[in-house]
């Protein structure tokens, strides 16, 4: 079903006209020709179809997305029909099998991710939470009634969907949550739930907030599908969170619940405790690892761009200056190290292989240093990095979030301490 | 004149109850005790009237510019009153002696800008165009008629200045400039000014322009007080450049000259080249060195205060933590070796045995180490730091762009480079 | 031929116990378990064959050349039977076809590097220029009758080589040389060989010597073998230099030539320009990122294992400290990191499609990152660092070598910086 | 007594025609001029006093010990007359009043620490364990008798010490120390001391030996002096240890005590607990922030001559690259401060205001940049950094070293990271 879509879609948008910045996988170099945009040449290690759907999603993202959104971040406007657009094309959810999604690769759908993340990293916070959280969480854990109610739509980008895990005054720390579920005290099969939830992408516009909550019977955390439309009169509240330094194409907001009564039957059956949400977590700490690369890829275009076509000290493009190269050979490398190292999870995690280490590796390795590149290439804008039309600034701010969001970088190197010593440091 | 001025405000205000934010230099520790504001106690480096003056300042910043800022950032609006509550304080062009300025040492000018840098380094920049760039520029090449004319209004913020160097395509090699300043075809005693100028800080509001033009004669730059009162409509425009990623609480915009009318009397009499902007360049990077360290020291100040309130994992506060700790002792001690470095430098320039590669040094290396730190520093604030209430990433925002301005980082290590080996790597 | 000798040393040695230093990729652990010494898994990159290799290698690596090293650097010593045991065992020249040698993958050959720099770098030294530098050049270069010659022998370690281009003055540029080739005052059919070449790895102790001279028919560089045993007296000097802070375990001198009578069937028949000694780094530089990984390999292993045994306050292993969590996080990760990159350029390499900035890009990055982890993780031996004995010392000095030869690292980004931007930057 | 010893050897000295690598800081330049040697001017700070000291100091050691560092590094050597010819001069202990010891200021002090390491860390930690942490010791804890005993010939150098507080067991955490001094079974009025102490500077050599030692009493640490000549055979051995990675040029051995006797007038008589090693210790890590700079101008020297002579690429001396400007603009800039910040607690030292974190902030800082900046510039000489004969090596091998004892760098950020949060973070 999906596929049909993407190809076709893959085959309308390769028919316009395409700027240079789109380039895709496929219009690579002949073999020992050195690709900047590409330099280990991680494209030989892609599938013809993750090669097609690399490709249209980048040709979506840069003909659709791009023209929206540096005005998007000045305003913190999200526009929802995003997710729609997307949906159509068959990019959300795109690695489950069956429930109208696409059932790819998860190589393909890091390179979603990552032709996203190329415009900006707040829309790929918005189709990090609807694919990798909220549908992830609902195909790996929810019952066959919930999947079928559920994923179908938010395929679609009919339906838009939150998860709520992060506490005002737990965030490293998610085991130590406030928010309850208990039985409701009126509602027979309902449960009550209690407790405020901050930082949560998406609040503000989502369908169904995934919730997880302290069970009363066991103490034990567990998820529950909250929907809006079902939901009582200030028992569910979603006040945006305005005014942020980064991410700011994102719309982020808190879930304030309120005896919120929710069915049993929208409770996850089985899992309990932190491995609900560190599975999701975990999904879509991938795709950050994937996307964070886009940015930087991004940012590597626009200061060679700029490195090349600005003049100083007798017309020299300074993209002829020794301090500059170094800044773009470095850079470049990372973007290079970073890509091989994503496919390679990628690929251990079709076959069931990955660690949640590696990918807390690949999360904080290649935000790090998208985060650390970006802000020395930014340096190369000289006076004019501040302007917003560079677009650099914003890759810069929204990278700093990456890093801290989805497992602060020193948190992920805890993890890593952890298992490489078997000594656990956090506290 | 000012000193009564500026000791009966000390007096006032001291008098007035404070938050423990202002702290001053005053309530230092006892000897052999360590005080995390001020690690080597740079205070006792201090004569009393320069701890006066500092605590002034702090006093006027914190109580009165600080709560400003935060819808100042948001809506990229300047308060043009500051400047002239500056005045009222006697901080403007403090360094200059007479015309109603208060004379002071460099290194009291020096604190003056470290307390408003504390607040934010845009509020810093609108007083060093003013007090460094135009006031200096003035007393240090124009006639006396122009001290006479323009010195004591400025002082007072009661006139407001900017300084016009930079053009679009020539940031970092203003030699190349391209404005002009010919003949006036029809006006008598007039030069003609045309070119246009960029990055100008508090250009939409200056009263006053010193704009930096290739004077036709020689060829050679000189400079010219520009007077908007004066210009006939279509000859000088001044339009903000808005959506800036920082210093979004000063001012910025072009200067557009079109055959502007300028009297020969408001040229500078003697001074030809580059040493008259880099002579006024050199005096505000001097303050650049100076106000970074205020901007990391609040960084310090507000990440330890987070880091002691926000507790995680079995109720600990975060800052007991060893990955937190070696980020404040990082920061701290730059924060300490740069202000001794920076009073080693007002000490010099005093006597007139600053060279202007120490000023160089100082500039280029507070400026990086305040940027540095300050995003490390924003890094214990994990998902939080998005929020533009904790104040830190305005500073991170803000730091970048003095890490750029007035000599990028990189043209300093070449100046340096240069003075070193004895040749230049420029070109 | 080789392979059974392959396989049949990793039969015989896997008989026998094995320490725990000696993994190999075979015994990994159970999907989706973390295993810090291959922790992105590249072990299920790697075919049968290339394990097994790799396997031989270690054991032969850990258990013969180990016992060697710590004497052997301490007196300045190489022990020139090292080579003619890796001959025995196959690992000499590994990828060639033919002439005795193993043809196996780069690949394969890059773990057998990574597993004798795991040693020590000098030992991995005194591989490459025999294998990729010598043995690489004549059978890319040489005659049917050169191959036929010296692979043999060659392959066996039982005739050593050089590899002669770097200069007293000329190291980033040997474009410049001054060493000349002109036709023999006296011996017909020979040419004079005159000039000197320092920093010559195996110098003193090689049998044929690779020399990169001038022709004087035509101004350019040509390649000549030269063999020791057929000069006469006070033509060829190979003095060692001595007193090395690094590369201990290696041999280094230099080669003067007196006007050296070398057979002029024994220069390289077409090969001109830099594009000879050129192709031959590219393939020892290919080595060398590989073999820095093994030596940052242990560099981890030690770390981890005095960090677990070192104790400090309170008893408790210093390994449960975030600050040297942190370093063992990091460096880990550059270690999966680069060994990726690594495989991925050896597959090109394979299909003929490595770039040669594809090489630059992996030797830099390998090298510097080797060295900087390797340093931070001297660190955390606290005092005990200062003796020889734990090893992590030693690899830190030799990285330092690996990152300054076959182009120095600033070099290499240069390298890169023009192939990303077109520019040149070297003057 | 000094002052006329130290003046006249200063005239003498200043008679003899001085390599251009003396410099002192009287010859520095005019005003207003750049001295790349002294950026920041800190020779303004200094008296006439000091000036002069520096300046014999600086002579003595480039004319008389470094001609020796080569080979004694090399051969692992301590000359120990270098102890007596520092004696002769009055450099041995210069701070402490009386005693035949010069009584100067603890800036004073430092400059002759800086000369001393400007040749080599090894000379300065022998001095340093003579001046600071033994000679310092008795001034400060011992009785009118251990003082009028030791103290005037240890001036002379003809009485050399060491320090013993460190066990193999206990490095970072000297309270867990597991020596003990108990009453002597036999020898009525002694104490019986048993224990071990590792890396001890000079043991090999010294002749009275300050050993801190838990007191059979009251549990608590107590320092003994423990006079070589007085120690029956077999109840202390001081073997050295050998094939040291760095400080090569200094001695280094275990205290191995096997009940010796040591009179009970050897004890200090009120010191308990870590007070007294720790104020030992503040003394000497004063010296290493001091001499560690001087180790780092040493560096830039040496790079800075290697990058005007070496040329690589047209005839172009390296040192006009960009790439090596901004290294050596990078090391200029750190030895810059932290010579002012050494300086200023050097100035609160002697008004008894220095607390011990702002030692631990310069030491920590000073080892950290020199170690830093050092390896940085080591890059410069490309291949030929390995070679011993630039120095530059030995220096960046010692420095590591220096930041690794008398408190590795992290722990004394959690020792500033206690005093700014006011929470302990080493367990």
């Amino acid at each position: 079903m999906y596929r049909p879509i993407l190809r076709q879609s893959a085959k309308q948008l390769s028919c316009a006209a395409r700027p240079a910045a789109i380039r895709g996988y496929a219009a690579h170099t002949t073999p020992q020709q050195f690709n900047w945009e590409d330099p280990l040449n991680s494209a030989s290690l892609l599938t013809e179809e993750e090669l097609a759907i690399s490709e249209t999603a980048e040709a979506y993202c840069q003909e659709r997305m791009l023209p929206r959104v540096l005005q998007a971040y000045r305003d913190e406007h999200y526009d929802k029909k995003i997710l729609e657009e997307m949906g159509e094309l068959g990019l959300l959810g795109a690695t489950i099998k069956g429930y109208d999604c696409a059932g790819v690769s998860n190589v393909a759908s890091g390179l979603i991710t990552k032709a996203v993340e190329r415009v900006d990293s707040g829309y790929r916070s918005g189709m990090s939470v609807q694919s990798s959280l909220v549908m992830g969480g609902i195909d790996e854990f929810g019952t066959q009634e919930q999947k079928d109610k559920f994923l179908p739509k938010m395929a679609k980008g009919k339906l838009l969907g939150a998860f709520g895990l992060t506490e005002p005054n737990h965030g490293s720390d998610p085991g130590s949550m406030e928010t309850t579920a208990k039985p409701h005290p009126t509602k027979k099969g309902y449960l009550s739930l209690s407790g405020a939830k901050t930082w949560i992408t998406n609040s503000p516009i989502a369908d169904v907030l995934l919730v997880w909550a302290k069970y009363h019977e066991t103490g034990k955390i567990r998820g529950f599908l909250v929907e809006r439309s079902e939901c009582p009169p200030g028992t569910l509240e979603t006040p945006p969170i305005k005014n942020k330094n980064g991410l700011r194409a994102s719309l982020t907001g808190m879930i304030q619940l309120d005896e919120c009564p929710v069915p049993a039957a929208n409770m996850f059956p089985d899992v309990e405790g932190l491995r609900g949400p560190f599975t999701c977590l975990n999904s879509a700490r991938f795709g950050i690892a994937w996307g964070t690369i886009g940015a930087l890829e991004d940012c590597i275009a626009r200061t060679r761009t700029y490195a090349l076509e600005r003049k100083q000290f007798k017309g020299n493009p300074i993209a002829k200056y020794q301090l500059v190269q170094k800044k773009l050979a470095d850079a470049t490398t990372d973007a290079a190290f970073g890509t091989l190292a994503a496919i390679q999870v990628g690929r251990l995690k079709d076959k069931g292989e990955a660690a949640p280490e590696m990918i807390s590796m690949i999360k904080r390795q290649n935000c790090d240093r998208a985060l650390f590149n970006s802000r020395i290439l930014q340096e190369v804008f000289g006076g004019n990095a501040v302007s917003d039309e560079y677009g650099i600034g914003r890759h810069v701010a929204n990278l700093f979030v990456t890093q801290t969001y989805e497992g602060q970088s020193d948190i992920h190197s805890l993890i890593l301490g952890r298992a490489i010593t078997g000594l656990q440091a956090f506290v």
